[in-house]
């Protein structure tokens, strides 16, 4: 779906009439929370919904599809590790036959609460460490391409452009739909400049919600050397883990709406 | 359905023609095994399977429904509490909100794996302490009938004759089928033999198979007292987590196909 | 200890010149927090530590024992039922024998990381549900005594008066310590008001703290009925799991101290 | 230690009068067992008991720990990943600080139950994936050794000969014991022929016994290109696992007997 024709206009072949916000929800766990769950889902289109392995547990889970339902945000799989004490942020070498059952069992128990609350999961996208992993880890990539193969072939795949996983995904006859970050910094060749450098996460609401506008538009931003950098991504991962990063995510919406950009699941 | 007409021939309106074996399946967890599941597939007509929240994982849950698929063997969701250190087998006073919740997860979780080996979810029968919690526990057999009413009411719910989980299941429409264990003595108003007591648990596998034919022909077996009673169960349950449990799972079989009574899955 | 006569003076029996503050602490878990474990230790002289079973990891619990010992705050073993998705705030109906190890566990691992930090375990305290179950659970009571009793019958042990858990710890020959809660109202015969009616939780600061100053000098608190009641405790039990709870946390030190109450930890 | 002078005689360096037969205990969970704890604590001087982290539980832990002090088998602290579904068999990258609180964690734990055994923990031995990652990781290796010296610096450590885990230990001032494999190949530089390939593992009781006596006598065994490989480790690894395992284990210590070689914990 990356750069797809029906996407583009004229002018611009990079420039969309709409877009995709994404990001993570129901990350808390039993008495624990994290993030605004209520807030994200009047800002996105799209809810990255975490399944229980690395976050999440079966009360959050129907409540945040029973609201997503009632607010047209499409219910994408959060799938992660099986390991709730690292929040799926530590590499894990399952072996990809484990993997591929461990993905089929999240995503089954996601669906479950996406079609009591009237609707569906829409796509899959990897957490944390996983998500990580499977950017270079051709076996990891490949048993988590098998999953949602095995599951449901008309699953699109959320990811990073370039990745092994959406390389692999498109392989296997899947959809594929390339994310960009609103708050990281890129390297000139349009990969994420590492977390452990400075300048990585980007803090300025205003810069932020310029840089999602110029992406929607498929015009450049500046890369961390300052060159410019054309993204053009089908959806746009915000992120609501803090009261600010909410703010900034509705910074986003308003500025993308502003520019004439319609939200719109990538899914429906 | 129990006691259902369309079971019974005009002599005796508790004879069956056919009846179904459950047994528990899946219950091994990570590197540990219990039970032989191959032998039992060979063996019952429904198998309960874990699904991950007492025992069981997701790689388990895919060998056990691949083979099930493969051997026309029904699928049922072994439903019970979140406790891998217990086993499922102690009570936990779980708000019946957040255990209608973690039942409907348990269900989505198993449907994936099921629907992958081209079956599906065919009914759902508690586990454990919790099976035995909601013979008498209104809010928590309430809140279990509310999973399966929430996810889907056309699947049945097995369970114990009597029991408070069999009787707000059917008041709340869905269909319940009542279950006779092979391998437990009963009282004369037809509850089990508490395992504390006893002759709580039958071992001679001749008398076992004996019991389960009358089960069936709907004849009276000996209660605890040695009088008549007549259970006449739409499922009988066989165990198989001991290789003398799994001979006498087979002997049943043999028995019953020898009486003329045809094993068939109550719910197809 | 309760009303022991070297905390009395000639003129009020139940007047403390010293009381204790304890509070839970180390309720994280992984990447979820919980309260604010550093203002919490500048305001309590006895911190309950959660040990990993229904909170806490071993990453917390090295940060909360070396800042407790530094701040020559007590640590105390917060131990509890295996449940972190329900925060121990379930019943569960384990084996006393099971129980008994259990707790073992829990006090072993956070005497690892007090030790670690140049002090050591200096009380037990259970948690949540177990904590409410062995007021009355003469059989879970008996289970944690017992683990107290294996592992060092030194160790005091914290809890509510007049429940079986400080009857028969002190029947063991265990040290035990009765304990008032600054935030909840009593009813005439002493006992705490059911979270389920109006008015069990106290929420002015200044009415808190007062009672608290009250209850040190021995001097009766008003019960949920108006009457006078004298509660005497050896120790004061205060919340922090809200930013709202700190300030009344560090409001009741303040009183106390303004009205001439040592603050001290009853194990030293 | 590794060859010690005390451990020699004057004809052979390598000899050793005695020798440590070590073994992995305690490693089901709840309902599941693995391995005949009870058999194998008659055969080994030394039990690596797993500490709840990768598998064991405060139950079994209290079991074996009681039975070691009672047969006077020293125990040692099998800690691992936090993996219960993987067993510890599979690599998580921990950062070093959290990994040095996970094991300081379990040697805690299984610390209480030795101690209420009246024994001690006598050791640490990393269990599966860790004692794999540790042969070349330094960070992680670092992060065990860490944990001991902040924990109790006379407790010795158990590994493989020539791994960063041994030799940082041993730069930490750690007493470092060297092992050898009953029933592993090893190529002609000493380390063990990976698991992938045709004959990494032995069988043969008879072949394996005899080997163990020559590692003891100091004398040369059999690499897997069939040339003299001196080993002399001061500890020997057998396994329990199957009914096979305790048998081959039974079998070495009566090889080694029956050669005159004492049995004994290298830590007492």
């Amino acid at each position: 779906m990356h750069a797809a024709a029906t996407h583009a206009d004229s002018r611009n072949p990079d420039r969309r009439d709409s877009v995709d916000l994404n990001s993570d929800l129901g990350e808390g766990f039993g008495q624990w929370t994290l993030g605004d769950d209520d807030a994200l889902l009047d800002v996105v289109t799209s809810a990255n919904v975490a399944c229980g392995f690395h976050a999440g547990d079966a009360a959050i889970m129907r409540r945040v599809c029973d609201r997503a339902a009632r607010t047209e945000v499409a219910i994408g799989a959060q799938v992660g590790y099986r390991d709730l004490p690292g929040f799926g942020r530590r590499f894990i070498d399952v072996e990809p036959a484990a993997l591929t059952q461990d993905v089929i069992y999240q995503v089954g128990a996601l669906e479950a609460f996406a079609r009591v609350a009237g609707s569906r999961v829409r796509y899959v996208k990897p957490h944390g460490a996983l998500y990580n992993a499977i950017v270079a880890h051709e076996e990891q990539a490949a048993a988590v391409v098998r999953a949602v193969v095995d599951y449901d072939r008309s699953l699109p795949v959320l990811g990073l452009p370039g990745s092994a996983w959406l390389r692999l995904a498109g392989e296997a006859g899947l959809t594929t739909v390339a994310e960009a970050f609103a708050d990281r910094a890129y390297t000139p060749d349009g990969t994420l400049v590492s977390r452990r450098l400075p300048g990585a996460v980007l803090h300025d609401p205003a810069e932020i919600a310029r840089r999602c506008v110029a992406m929607a538009a498929g015009e450049p931003i500046s890369d961390v050397d300052g060159g410019p950098l054309v993204l053009a991504p089908d959806s746009i991962c915000v992120h609501g883990d803090t009261p600010g990063a909410v703010a900034i995510a509705r910074g986003v919406r308003e500025a993308l709406t502003a520019a004439g950009v319609t939200l719109r699941a990538f899914a429906g």
